[in-house]
């Protein structure tokens, strides 16, 4: 009986089995909302519940949005005639949060990985390509991840796009081998940005 | 424009307002649920808004409870004439979770604090003295934490008690000066509760 209240035990359990909360770190954050959180407990509850019912996928890039098209590909503001290719919405994040990139995006919904099982149909490959076709892309820059999967997927991507008539550039590797985008300071993404090289 | 979706981006800042989470942590969280959490969402609304609608305070003991009196104050196998007597429910969760007591409890809801203007009426101290006067109890152990205000608490408690005909003792200090009760193991509590002294 180390909780007094089922409801509370439900809820400490819930906040544990989040990524990176341990148990004493859930039973913190409840006794939290219970004593001063009242506010704070409807916020996330609702958020929670519109996360299921709301977010949904861009039709044209695929980033999480409520709205289709999503706000960056209605934006008149941003570069159509560029394309970012990341490999999900967390990267994606980390490039509008640095700021350093004006054009449009693609979120791939991850890498080729055939150990994994992760063939070119599991990712949004072939609509980037339709995109290309259809569109006034006059630039593709491949932001996938410096990673092994990341410089494969790229390279096959690279492969796919040159014949359709597009500059097909590679984010410079300022970023370290072997990491993720989302843990790269803006300069370092800045950076890798401004260095970045067409693909042979 | 760093999150496509004003969903998500709610969420994320829900989990970094509560304690402990930052923007990072609370973007993977979300993600992480996102992609498949689909169960957990579901569980952990569920329970903030039940946190809200059915977690109240028990009026015997004033732990967090759904049914009043508690599940300890009506435990027939819980020892009626032992009363520990905590500051908060966390207090009573470090207690229940090293499992080495087995009498009821009192909640006082903090500490007397003269600074933070914490008197005798912000705590549960009038009804602990009721259920002494009224109850078949033969001993309190006062177990608020090895802090100043604690002790100074506990002295307190100690001389309103002791004219009552009960037994007043107080946790040994074998738990670090300065510390708080749910950061210590089970062996530290039990120690304490072992090597309890009768208060003069």
């Amino acid at each position: 009986m180390e909780y007094s209240s089922k409801t509370l035990k439900a809820l400490i359990e819930a906040f544990t089995s989040l990524p990176g909360i341990g148990e004493k770190s859930a039973q913190r954050i409840a006794l939290y909302l219970l004593r001063e959180g009242k506010a704070q407990v409807d916020v996330l509850a609702q958020s929670l519940l519109d996360l299921q019912s709301k977010v949904g996928r861009c039709s044209i890039c695929f980033n999480l949005t409520e709205e289709d098209p999503c706000d960056i590909c209605q934006d008149p503001k941003r570069d159509a005639h560029q394309i970012c290719v990341v490999e999900e919405p967390k990267d994606f994040m980390a490039l509008e949060k640095a700021g350093v990139y004006r054009g449009k995006y693609h979120i791939l919904g991850g890498v080729l990985s055939p150990l994994d099982g992760v063939g070119e149909s599991q990712l949004t490959i072939e609509p980037l390509i339709e995109r290309v076709k259809n569109g006034e892309i006059s630039e593709v820059i491949l932001a996938t991840n410096p990673t092994m999967e990341g410089e494969m997927t790229a390279s096959h991507l690279s492969k796919k796009l040159k014949h359709l008539n597009v500059k097909v550039t590679r984010i410079a590797r300022g970023v370290p081998f072997g990491g993720s985008l989302e843990f790269n300071d803006a300069i370092t993404l800045a950076k890798s940005l401004e260095g970045r090289a067409e693909l042979e």
